[in-house]
């Protein structure tokens, strides 16, 4: 009775939610303390207490029919204009207004940019390995997702493979640093490498490739490390943010995408956006939460919160005996499964109430994803399950 | 640089969005009380006060990661299970929360649907004149939109045409009643009527035609009007539902999706549309707004505010010579245009600072809505212009 698409997509499902049902169930059974799900990227930490505060006062004091009703479907003036002005400020960037298209979160954002650009048959390349996401995204509008190979030393992005996959049916390609599931920011020297690839294969075809950028961890990074603002590298940019990590917001939809005036095409872009918004049936962001999110540009999520986490999880999977790379950035462990068959491991692990994601969920099979975005007692109390898997695979 | 589907759509745009634009500009030119914008259907009457005391009430006891976090792609459980009940309890169906999917809004919702059933080339039905945005959900699929003509004597379903136009490609039909542009209710028998249609087309072609009830104006109907529930009368009914009407919520993007067991291949349609959720970008239905709507179901919207417009704008259209049919629900009039082009005549009301909508939005050229969902203050203010109106077409 489904379309022949969805009935591919039912067959795949999704890995992560299902291990996120799955811990559902096993949280009834055992207890929830019992069960240490790693699964999603829900964050542990709470939103800062200006964004509920924000919520009431606007609740309380703005026109309930401001605050509920319909407005342009980019979004309030007023939101797009102080999401602009933040972002000048924070970068030395230069958008106006109508540069920023308020969005249903990133997710949405990113659907109703490839909805703007895409072709069926167009090629998105991006790198592995990436939010299994983009894949069903591309496909909604019959463009061609091409991943370039994971370097699995380093997880930095793999320039040599990347050139040679850009062809004249590249349109975009989408970039996530801080990167899920890997944890790995890209340095400016590799953001210049990408931006100098990009010039030279827009000049070799004569063609435009918009480099989106998925960002919705770009607050999530530690140890002082810098994460680039794109738009400043590369020419042809749109940024795709969304609050759902840096506001811990994720069930509410709500972030933005920037189109800067200096896109090949520019005006026809962003006004093809807002119509793509519009016709998508996110018809606009969420209004109360466009005004909430205008009110707390400056606030921080407790990022000492996540790093005490991450500092803690990744010095025991590493005393235990597991292969690692030390994250930067986001909440995630991108850890290399002890056997060749990953799936295997996760499902040991989930017989240990230890809920993991298989890598090849991000087109990097053989590792497993663990987001350490929970309690740090759940980090503690799951030590002794960790403790058993590693012994169980004689690491 | 964009898409060919976009450039169709840039090109095309959007009436009622324009119009809607082009009174904020008049607003600003003359003073927003001078303009009389009938444009769009944002309601005019505030949300139920126990619509943002819930919310207060929600932020300030619930705990934080709960309210904004990730939950199911379909939505809170409780929530789900309140919607089931109170449906059962108003309508005597058997829902449980397992047929109820939490969507962004209708336009989500019937998105959402849409992309669960539609392979390219299905063709869908509706009835004229109709919502403009059904046409371009049903392309987002590559599905075929194929509207019954009008009956502009009293605009209820054209029937004859109905059966003659359902063949072995038609995968579903959109309904919308009460009826955005008309006002229309259809009775009882109609929808009867039309289940029997239906019935036959499917023993006849050996196919499973879905009904897909667009539902957001349920709620607005007048002098004791019934609004059958359709689930009740045909068997493979999918309601589409939105709380933007009946709780003056249009900005907040917060409906819901009834997908009853009875459908043919229910269980593989529940599925598939909540991985349609997900994967289309929505994710999830906004997450605040979904506990909001959970505390206010019984709640209901200042009718008596709509039907005193309603009686008045009639009333003084009919007595300045205008040509209408006097609605039972929603909020619009359907007012035929005194000239066959009615774009010259929207453009000349607009000269009179009157937004309106020309028909051909609707699939309906002659004709003309108002959207009466505006301060009874505008009504009265506007009718000099009306008065204007009717005297340059010398009614």
């Amino acid at each position: 009775m489904i379309s022949d698409k969805m009935k591919k997509l039912s067959a795949g499902k999704s890995a992560i939610r299902a291990m996120f049902e799955d811990g559902k169930k096993l949280a009834a059974e055992f207890g929830a303390e019992n069960v240490y799900d790693f699964s999603l990227g829900n964050p542990s930490v709470p939103s800062p207490d200006a964004v509920n505060k924000a919520a009431i006062e606007i609740l309380e004091n703005e026109d309930n029919i401001f605050v509920h009703g319909y407005m342009s479907n980019a979004g309030y003036e007023s939101v797009r204009q102080a999401v602009a002005d933040h972002l000048n400020e924070t970068f030395g960037t230069n958008f106006g207004l109508k540069n920023i298209l308020m969005t249903v979160g990133a997710a949405g954002g990113l659907n109703v940019i490839l909805k703007t650009l895409l072709n069926p048959g167009d090629e998105v390349l991006t790198f592995a390995p990436y939010f299994a996401e983009y894949g069903n995204y591309v496909l909604n509008y019959d463009g061609v997702l091409i991943a370039v190979s994971p370097d699995t030393e380093t997880f930095q992005p793999n320039l040599a493979e990347f050139e040679e996959k850009l062809t004249a049916k590249t349109k975009a390609v989408i970039i996530n640093t801080p990167n899920n599931p890997t944890g790995v920011v890209y340095s400016e020297q590799t953001i210049c490498a990408i931006a100098d690839i990009l010039n030279r294969k827009q000049e070799e075809f004569g063609t435009s490739i918009y480099l989106i950028s998925d960002e919705p961890y770009r607050e999530l990074a530690y140890d002082g490390v810098e994460v680039p603002y794109l738009t400043k590298y590369y020419r042809n940019t749109i940024v795709g943010y969304s609050w759902s990590k840096s506001l811990s917001l994720p069930g509410e939809r709500i972030g933005y995408l920037v189109m800067p005036d200096e896109l090949d095409g520019s005006e026809e872009i962003i006004d093809a956006a807002a119509i793509a918004n519009r016709v998508s049936g996110f018809v606009n962001a969420p209004s109360l939460m466009q005004l909430v999110a205008a009110r707390c540009l400056k606030e921080k999520t407790d990022i000492e919160a996540y790093n005490k986490n991450r500092e803690a999880l990744y010095g025991a999977l590493k005393e235990l005996g597991f292969s690692c790379i030390k994250p930067q950035g986001a909440f995630y462990l991108f850890i290399k499964s002890p056997v060749s068959d990953e799936k295997e491991f996760v499902a040991y692990a989930k017989s240990l109430r230890l809920l993991i994601v298989p890598g090849s969920s991000f087109a990097c099979p053989g590792y497993v994803r663990v987001a350490y975005c929970v309690s740090y007692d759940t980090i503690q109390r799951s030590l002794p399950s960790w403790k058993a898997l590693a012994e169980h695979y004689g690491l």
